[in-house]
């Protein structure tokens, strides 16, 4: 069928919105209807031609809301007609992974997907008879895409399409480090780095859980009013500091985070994450994508002393379990997504949304189809 | 009045065996007995003089076992006669740290044990009326000495000194990093650097939860037998090892460690314990005490990929609460400590035991009174 798809041709390049190929879903898989995608950094970062592992030419997207038009015939969990969200960790619920109870890092298509294929190893999308690679196994910046049946996130009926397309990425990055990752419980006193939207969905995650002290820190003052809105009780710009920021945070929390994330990805503040948690047991998660062959360092002695270095990908969450929930929350006004979506345009103006981005405009653009 | 302690009067000399003196306990002190005490890596790197915090004169020890001879007015919790273990690492149950549920490093007495002093600020030992310093606020190389009620383990009466003394440090390092800070579970796959006394009680302590593989890496061949003894399944010497340790140590657990465990002491190798660590959930623990000012360091996406690094000091565990614990389990058989002491001397030979670590030929040397 044809598709109204952006294709990143190259590296480094603009997208074109223009019109694509798409072949239907095999067995075990669905076609879904896209109708609201937000642009994520980490779709600029491919695009820009800094990710390692990026392919083209490609469809991007990956923060995705849509209705199941089609299903595969081995198809079980979903039918015509479903609200889903695409899921780039997909949630198979029988490997080794999903099976542990203790990661969300389900690996039953990682290898296809990272080659930018379907599980078949074949590609669903072309154009003009040539490949289209897939992208981080949701495509969703194209107004139908197919996905594995295990990629795909069943929500409620009522949930809107362009607010909720963020829990499929940003969101759910941010309140599910808070939840699943971390599991900051009620009285804590939190650390957040980086007030971008990430940092204020963890700012929210922690207020929903009853964290006690919510420090944000960031070196742009205009970011103070929103994650105030969000639930930060502390800002702290680490050019109005005199000394170190690490006792300064500490003095702060009186003595140290319980629990600190950084949302920036920048080895050096992690490093700052990690330092101004409490001595016997503060856990530091590390959300931010660093720069590639970075390193993060820090004495031994840190960890000796109760401090505990994590990390959190899409949030600890499982897709098809978790990401309902969160919609759910949504829903009953929980957790607010509307503030965070700072545009909406069509899928012609995309590149705006790229632009926008860059300049630190946007919190999160949304596409609607 | 008077005791035999073996003194160190300055960095990089012997100790000297000689009569000191001993004020009596205060208030909130017992006077113990000491029957017997190893003699750790520990008190060798404060005699060696590179311990940063090293004071001196002292009269060092940390890995005592003993009698009560004399309780102070506010002693609840001892009598005259009970077994007890020193600790370093008090237990008050009242500080935020105790109270915590997440740590075992009590605050209570931690400024004046760092200073050499009991908590009222002054020394209980002197020699020719010049102070000597407490070490670790235990100072059990001498044959009676004077703690804190909070730093005193009540162990069963049937304990024998020679042997559970070893339960005041190693043993419990080991032991408890595996069932306190990891809490690793049946079936776990685990892997151990660094075969030493830490080393082979992590071993032992990794059988007696159930674990799946414990493989053990050293470089020194000659250790491959005892720690087969204390259930190391699988030896790896680093040195016979083709290409890299971590992909050879992933691939021989079939993904990587469920918790690795850092016996040594070295950044690299706490680099190497952390990577081979399994995808998803892998943690490893670092126990080993590096060299001050080193840095661990590695790549954030280890960590984001779900890998987690902590450390454990004195094996996460509460001194009173869990030491007795580990004396049951000796008791009852479930450890092995007899094997791990290879030497045992009169204090008048104490200087023999430093010499014996030093040339490795020691995995634990006791003194006993």
């Amino acid at each position: 069928m044809d598709v109204k798809a952006a294709v990143a041709f190259a590296a480094g390049k603009p997208l074109e919105v223009t019109t694509v190929q798409l072949q239907p879903p095999q067995a075990e898989e669905v076609l879904i209807e896209i109708k609201a995608t937000g642009v994520c950094h980490t779709d600029a970062y491919t695009l820009s031609g800094k990710d390692p592992e990026g392919l083209f030419p490609a469809i991007l997207g990956h923060e995705g809301a849509g209705v199941v038009v089609e299903v595969g015939k081995e198809v079980k969990s979903l039918k015509k007609g479903d609200r889903v969200i695409p899921l780039y960790t997909p949630e198979c619920r029988q490997c080794e992974y999903c099976l542990s109870r203790k990661t969300n890092l389900c690996q039953a298509i990682r290898s296809t997907q990272g080659r930018g294929v379907m599980p078949d190893g074949t590609s669903r999308f072309s154009i003009d008879g040539q490949m289209l690679h897939h992208y981080m196994g949701t495509s969703t910046f194209a107004n139908y895409t197919v996905l594995p049946e295990i990629a795909v996130a069943k929500i409620r009926d009522d949930a809107p399409f362009d607010k909720v397309c963020y829990i499929g990425c940003g969101v759910t990055t941010g309140i599910g480090a808070v939840i699943h990752t971390a599991k900051v419980e009620p009285g804590a006193n939190v650390v957040v780095f980086g007030l971008g939207g990430i940092g204020l969905n963890v700012i929210q995650g922690a207020r929903m859980v009853g964290a006690n002290m919510i420090v944000g820190v960031d070196i742009n003052p205009n970011k103070r009013e929103l994650a105030e809105k969000f639930g930060m009780t502390h800002f702290v710009n680490p050019q109005e500091v005199e000394g170190d920021l690490v006792p300064y945070l500490v003095d702060l929390t009186k003595g140290g985070a319980d629990y600190s994330f950084e949302c920036i990805g920048n080895v050096n503040i992690m490093r700052q994450a990690l330092e101004c948690c409490h001595k016997g047991w503060g856990v530091s998660v590390i959300i931010g994508v660093a720069e590639a062959g970075a390193e993060i360092s820090t004495r031994p002695f840190q960890l000796v002393t109760g401090r505990v270095w994590k990390g959190s990908a899409f949030g600890g969450a499982r897709g098809r379990t978790d990401v309902p929930q969160i919609v759910d929350w949504y829903m009953e006004g929980k957790i607010n997504i509307d503030d965070l979506i700072t545009h909406t345009m069509p899928l012609e103006q995309i590149n705006n949304a790229f632009d926008l981005m860059h300049k630190g405009e946007s919190i999160r653009s949304v596409v609607t189809f």
